[in-house]
């Protein structure tokens, strides 16, 4: 597994079969998935340009995001958790999942003790998940 | 029009009218509306919590994404631009538009040149979205 600026997984499985893992490994984490963009079909739609498979989803952690927004209604700008899904060419997928603590990296917001300590723990849960996964 | 880590406008219009405003300036600019979370509804549903009127929306301009994921298919993560509405007391709302090059601050983003042209380009329309709503 690589680390970027997120978690990154590429799982032997098909698109949807990578997908449905993904969605039971967060699931397990608390985590539902809220919002997906199904990029491959708005770039048709919009631009007439083909792109391969690409989903966009939005992960949430109702207790986390309770937390977090509660703390800080600036703070519903690093929200959801980001999710991507792309399909290479061998059949497989690559799943990245958008590091938290990175996300508050954005300004001054590291500097906020709760948000780090909600960062924390859903970078712990988001680990796990991309650890699961394999 | 206070600068934090995205533009912060506050409207004299309530939650519905302040969308349909906000809906229009986006498009104005290239930008749809793709996903919606309504955090008051989520939070009822998932924990019971009462929460004020809150949406998290994801905002998308589809040359600029396509243009950042051609060149990186790590730049998902950073989609789409999100964007808050928050209902205040006094029956107005306010607006919160992440500013996309705070997003690029996020690991090595930034030395990516073609990903910068992206981010502020992206930022210059979401400003005049944020300048144009008042």
């Amino acid at each position: 597994m690589q680390e970027k600026i997120g978690f990154e997984v590429a799982l032997n499985y098909k698109f949807e079969e990578a997908y449905q893992k993904l969605s039971e490994a967060l699931k397990v984490e608390g985590f539902g998935i809220l919002t997906q963009i199904d990029v491959q079909k708005t770039m048709k739609e919009k631009l007439g340009a083909d792109f391969r498979k690409y989903a966009i989803l939005g992960a949430c952690n109702p207790p986390l995001a309770h937390k977090a927004l509660s703390q800080s209604a600036e703070a519903g700008l690093l929200l959801p958790c980001n999710i991507t899904l792309e399909s290479e060419e061998e059949g497989s997928t690559t799943v990245r999942i958008l590091d938290p603590l990175k996300m508050l990296q954005i300004g001054d917001m590291a500097k906020d003790e709760v948000l780090m300590e909600v960062g924390k723990e859903a970078r712990e849960k988001l680990l796990r998940v991309a650890q699961n996964l394999k």
